[in-house]
């Protein structure tokens, strides 16, 4: 057996207009609305609780654990179906890696980011319009550090989700991917939050910036995430992941009965 | 193979006295009655600590912890006998997607009700007539942006169940499903539980707002949680679950060896 | 194929000296150890944070999770080799439903008390002899009420225990009933915490009572549990599971390779 | 079939160069990257919110879910690569325990060591120069209680590692045992934390004190792990595995498709 080529496809015809394609975005709309809801509005049930804001560890651990069981349930429930992407870093990290055309990336993008602006739209409307607080840098955190702390973290959260939803040695049938997955975000939520809200999510980031219309420093979360998520991408796909053993599928579709 | 049609069944004559449905009916019982016990249990185990009843960040974890724990665990404990509902409004999303038939409904809401009523009743007993508080919408929060909310939740719910637990191509064995289950819910406490309490489930407001005779608002309980998640079976059914690829079973019964 | 009897096996003679016997004690001996040394260690850690020891919400997370964390991981130690007891109140309840022997579940409980035994013992040793607090109800909950809060707080672990890990059609190999197991101690303890300590196993409450010779409502904590999980190992044994349609094996041995 | 002989191997020729021992020692490093990163930086976090460093419980729920989620996230990500060994006192008990050979255990703790410098000073950069805390013994705990306590702890951390992610009767394909090994360290962590800031791992302990320049005590969080998971893999080895029944592999090697 000849070793398989990492090959890049940007473009199939077939699969712009294939129901497959569509009912993946469809579970990435839904999943990313799961989580974001979830993410984002920890954050206003903190505000309806408390008037003062100040980040405390116990709103910390609200956060966190709000955040991590949704994205958990969030991959779980889109894995057998879109791959369990939910975040468009891990989109440009599977793009990165080879395991997914530019066409499907661009649906599955816009599915991610409009399932977080509807869900910070409703938290809105259910809360008699309390405007989202969105992501900001903690005083006294410089840009380019908040930079890095996000792409490290995302490095984290993409590698982490390589090894256990893509890595064709797993053999996990799509249990443990999930679940580590949520745990690695809810981890890095409890180091990262009291320096810049810990994002790793460009999606998650998006909707309440929208909404709330605060653009101050969101261009960190989307470049931030984007460097540490494909260069996880790049490292496992090409460093990790043995070139021989396995037999390689160029698109990273989601799980076939023959991969059980 | 023609697809499948989705075919609504109403009524079973074999159903209504075969030993499966009251076993089926046995184990929502129970397992609504651990889920009920620990999620309305812990907020008599935060009255017995404090006199002040006020919702801070630490009793949000509470309850959000105790309800997703046991959820958890009661859906992996009736999830292979009855398909792990655990909820009326899971089974009303079961019930317009054509999963279950209306007998075997009807069985179960009486089995998530009676199993609610039971551990409320078994909670004030132990607690030396506690009265049970029930679900209330906090001050300043709508009757309407408060449906809204139940909907919106047990959309996520129920969502995450059909694409968890239902789902044809999951390959989970049952061990996903009860988790992530468990997890969005948890998720979900920690953002509406300021605002409404977060239900996202008739029986366990039914319980408290029986024991405890506090019937304001309870319309609501029921309203939102059946709104979101008749619309999740929908969706879920109708446009993520492929129609050819997949044999369809009209009826969800407990997983069955060929089904692995 | 007749309906397989439900024969209680009191005395085998090969059981008590095959070395498969032993190491099933051993495993429950270590598991049981691991479970004890964090549930009762969390308690040492609180009291060595702080001088006063009354229960609070956030003490009442720390020992709800150190408890529910340490059982999973103890029972996913031990399911494989024991069978995943951890507790003489699952070994009773294991024993009324006929899947051990009377000579097996005794060479565990043996096993299990040594554990928390050793457990504690060594926690008086590393904290330079801090005296263990052991278990007690509330002030203001009578002993009925706390022996009847035991009894069903252990029925809904025992009865967990028997869909999760016991049932022969859960399909899960051992992932989920380790897991859910836990889970539902941990909600358990966030509600029972505040009224009688929330033990559920009679060797965690007896190994802190010999230790610290605190005896005060023990008989609680060995009464309430065998009701709660002999009345869980009956009604899961007689009326969930189904007659015909499983094998049916004696006696609850470690999982073999054919139950895959 | 003659019972198997547990061999240890030191050294193996091919062993050294081979590509897969590369891969697993890339494995190792960025894996212990990821748990360091967030066990260490959870205390950064706190640093950050707060001026007074004393642990409260909160921040121990902080510290306890840090580690563990991301300690599970860890092993799963490396545990088809690697065995998910994450922690020098994991390598040393499986290396006691003949399921690794010497070349490959060094391959594996400069990875680890690697792992957890790089995670510090990548903490250190995105803080702007906040000095890592590092694992000190608590007033008042003695050098030699500390030792036990790690020693303890560590055996329960690698007795589960044994139970749940070497014992061929485990048969849960990867997905309880990093479950099962984090939840383990989250649990000891709410018990040890107040004392000696529960390590049970040199590298964990190593990266912080060599970037902060901190070496008090710091031969504890060797010895003590060492120690605890060496007696670990022993037992479990020796006790607890049949040596009959089960095919023993000489080196524990990534699962290969015939261990499912």
């Amino acid at each position: 057996m000849p070793p398989p080529v990492r090959s890049y496809v940007l473009w199939r015809d077939d699969e712009a207009t294939h129901p497959d394609s569509i009912r993946a975005a469809l579970a990435e709309f839904f999943s990313t609305f799961i989580f974001v809801f979830a993410a984002e509005g920890s954050i206003f049930a903190l505000d309806k609780m408390y008037t003062d804001t100040g980040t405390t560890a116990t709103s910390l651990i609200v956060i966190a654990l709000a955040s991590a069981l949704s994205l958990s349930a969030a991959v779980a429930s889109s894995i057998h179906v879109s791959g369990g992407h939910v975040n468009p870093a891990v989109t440009f990290g599977a793009l990165v890696g080879g395991r997914i055309s530019l066409v499907r990336a661009t649906y599955y993008w816009i599915a991610q980011l409009l399932g977080a602006i509807v869900a910070t739209l409703l938290l809105r409307l259910v809360t008699a319009g309390m405007r989202p607080l969105g992501l900001i840098l903690a005083s006294g955190e410089g840009e380019l550090r908040g930079l890095l702390l996000e792409a490290v973290m995302t490095f984290a959260l993409v590698y982490t989700f390589y090894a256990t939803a893509v890595d064709p040695r797993r053999g996990s049938l799509g249990i443990i991917g999930p679940l580590a997955i949520g745990f690695v975000l809810g981890a890095n939520i409890l180091v990262g939050g009291p320096f810049d809200g810990a994002s790793m999510n460009p999606a998650r980031a998006f909707g309440p910036a929208l909404v709330g219309w605060r653009w101050r420093h969101h261009w960190i979360y989307w470049l931030g995430p984007f460097i540490g998520g494909g260069l996880a991408g790049l490292i496992y796909e090409f460093m990790v992941i043995p070139t021989m053993e396995a037999p390689h599928r160029p698109l990273h579709q989601p799980l076939a009965p023959e991969d059980y």
